[in-house]
């Protein structure tokens, strides 16, 4: 028998344990240098809170915090909705893996999800002039790792960086790139908080050249809605990150993700650890 | 007996009440319109992992969740190295308070904390152009709230809206000013947390009338470790923030604070409910 599941959902197959707790597992689709890719793991999650029986509204705001490497095998959520009020709902989330459960969770996180309504809107944060997705050409990802060839990624400006080509000197660090599930999947919310963590390390494109760096805490925030990722389909999101402070061994970066009409539909903040 | 101990340090002090645990008290100085201004819950919980006997490292990243009004009066605070590693670690935090004790934390949070040592360094997110401090006149906040006298705030642009004046109909909600706690007091990594929530609500300036409006969800990323925030002294931060995109009664707004050197010192996003 032949497994057509979505890669992304296969890793995010939850199966409930106990009142507040899940079984899940890494998958090797989603292998990264050491463990899982991090924003797979920010999206099991979440998933734990979208596919809890509590759940009250769509996610708003999503913390993610990467404690320990999640070691490839079985992990268990808990996800508990520490307080319920008319319109939002707070959440709380652990990792853990039998191993070194002892020493604490893989991950932690917070979840703000809200009902949302009607009301005055406007956009701030203009999308970028883009070429058209199929004028640019696909980016092959580093070979040797496994999770980028679960997008389809279209670099308009800051490419994978290729530590064999001359160091340009840039001293912004800037992606932008149309990005998609590969295969094409529609997007939902734990969709999108995985593409949100998509970019490589900011600091090889500022180092030209591999260091040891790992993110330690992502924030999310949701502006599409339930209704907007109905509409959007499977359509390919527009993409960009740039870092701001390297300091003291950790730097943060910013993400945007548009929808083609540009319509910015999240917006992230993440903290790295490097060694450089 | 004249209480000469500065606000900030009064809101935020903490006395231990068992192991993980500590009993703070909201204060008077720091009252917005219905319960404490967000940025100094947001402090207080960190300042639990501050104080706390096990802290290892210095802040690099807090998520600050408000899950329901805080009551003025008592409060409780629950603080958890969940995971210690060589040089990083893991704190989750919950604020409660008797009387509503049943209905769950009214603020959650997340931090994590990590040991800084020299890494390469540079800085993408450069400070605007400021006039100097001194040249700048002082603004008063809106008379009725008490927690914006805590601050002295010298706008340079985006200053509090007058709801009284004829509407500007501007399409950009940034904030740019000087910023310091009033009476100056040396920064630390709690006066920064709470420095970061000091915008009133962007949806204030786009819609040029009050509307109900609060903080979600609060994310800081400290750049400036302790030898840093030791230099900086009390000498006033440059402050600028402004919102992302506004739909479905919920918008984001980021936020940058720069030394007066330009460093920057930290980076913010905060999720904000609107009624609008």
């Amino acid at each position: 028998m032949i497994d057509t599941t979505h890669p992304l959902d296969r890793a995010l197959a939850l199966s409930p344990l106990a009142p507040d707790r899940f079984a899940g597992a890494t998958d090797p689709a989603w292998a990264n240098m050491v463990g899982p890719y991090g924003g797979i793991t920010a999206a099991a999650l979440l998933q734990a809170a979208l596919v809890h029986p509590a759940r009250l509204g769509d996610p708003v705001a999503l913390t993610a915090n990467f404690a320990a490497p999640v070691a490839d095998g079985p992990f268990e959520i808990e996800a508990r909705a520490v307080r319920t009020n008319r319109a939002t709902q707070h959440w709380t989330m652990a990792m853990t893996q039998a191993a070194t459960a002892a020493d604490g969770p893989v991950a932690t996180a917070t979840a703000v999800f809200g009902v949302r309504r009607p009301s005055w809107a406007a956009q701030e944060e203009h999308v970028p002039e883009m070429p058209a997705f199929e004028t640019v050409p696909p980016a092959q990802g580093p070979v040797p790792i496994e999770w980028p060839r679960r997008y389809a990624m279209r670099f308009v400006r800051g490419e994978w960086v290729d530590f064999d080509a001359p160091a340009t000197g840039a001293e912004n660090s800037e992606s932008l790139l149309w990005l998609r599930d590969a295969p094409a999947r529609p997007l939902d919310f734990a969709s999108l908080a995985a593409m949100c963590d998509v970019f490589y390390p900011r600091v090889f494109r500022r180092l030209h050249r591999f260091v040891p760096a790992g993110t330690i805490s992502i924030t999310v925030h949701f502006h599409a809605g339930a209704d907007a990722l109905a509409e959007h389909g499977d359509a390919p999101v527009i993409a960009r990150a740039h870092g701001l402070r390297y300091v003291g061994g950790f730097y943060d970066q910013r993400a945007e993700l548009w929808d083609p009409a540009g319509r910015l539909l999240a917006t992230s903040q993440q903290s790295v650890y490097f060694k450089g």
